[in-house]
């Protein structure tokens, strides 16, 4: 079987969330795992001197207009968070927790969390909301609520995002499928023909 | 018969070279005429905030090597220019002028000017380059030197740049469809489904 395709996204990324709706078809139609890798793009920003879309003049605006015309071009319950960006600390260092005991599991509590924050406009930076996320896939919450302040996924959340940036990480969402890096929700097509044909 | 949609290049952008590529096809797949636009853009980067691809760290060396395999994907013929970027501003001023009298050959002049510096790495900055390629496709070499140094052709390229900005225009391609603005050559199936459908 071929390697898995690394999905890095942030949680607070609109883009990412649209990925993370197409994540599943991907793996099937490609016929390859993959591998969901969650990050604070934050830290890679500062690598490579981006910046949020919504912070840049014109980009940002053409941004917010973009998000909702993609949500109605591929049926995505969408609306703009009151809060946005967020600091998504608490339900990334969740995902890591998780990842490392049942990628599945973890795979169904970030979806929880994208459609909590673009879906609901809830506030995934709250604690008390991702246990209770959590808790609606079938996660403990006495236990997902210390692992979100345990200073090993805090960790954990740091050297994945560090890695993520060898990688060539720079944006949110960003594939990586057989060392071949590809930043964007856009360029899906191309990560699954990729992966099919092992590159071009 | 529904409005044109609107192509925003700067002939000095590897992207909207692949995307001049596929722009016929998109014009018969839509039913639509596709307008050429020629626009200075650094000038809507100086509006935007944005830079260059390649004065980007990380980013620019991804968009490097991205080029190189967009091109092979979509069977383009591709060289990275010696120099790049170049000031475009000889070939786009030519453009306009021949905009004004005949679409068609307009085109037929600017695809010339996007296979010489992307295929055949030619500097498209020098003025007798320029003529040259006009006068492969048909066109007076004294009145295109003329025109490429006018003040009335300086001045139309300015004002065209600063209208495409009015538009939003942030990046190059810049596709607008009935009033709606899409970036990047990556979203050319998008605009053939907002032209054809008028909009979702």
């Amino acid at each position: 079987m071929s390697d898995a395709i690394s999905f890095y996204f942030d949680f607070s990324s609109p883009y990412a969330y649209f990925a993370a709706l197409q994540a599943d078809d991907l793996a099937w139609r490609s016929g390859r795992e993959v591998a969901w890798k969650a990050i604070m793009i934050g830290s890679a920003f500062r690598a490579s001197g981006n910046k949020p879309l919504v912070d840049q003049p014109i980009k940002g605006a053409y941004a917010r207009h973009d998000w909702e015309r993609v949500a109605r071009l591929i049926n995505a319950p969408y609306r703009m968070p009151d809060r946005f960006p967020v600091a998504s600390l608490a339900p990334s260092r969740a995902f890591w927790w998780l990842a490392d005991r049942d990628q599945a599991l973890a795979q169904r509590f970030a979806k929880a969390v994208f459609h909590a924050y673009f879906a609901e406009g809830e506030d995934i930076s709250d604690l008390a909301l991702v246990v209770q996320l959590g808790r609606t896939v079938g996660i403990d919450p006495a236990a997902l609520e210390a692992a979100a302040q345990d200073a090993v996924w805090k960790q954990r959340l740091k050297d994945e995002t560090e890695t993520a940036i060898e990688q060539g990480v720079f944006g949110s969402p960003f594939f990586v499928v057989d060392g071949e890096g590809f930043w964007g929700a856009d360029r899906m097509a191309m990560v699954e023909d990729w992966a099919k044909r092992g590159g071009w």
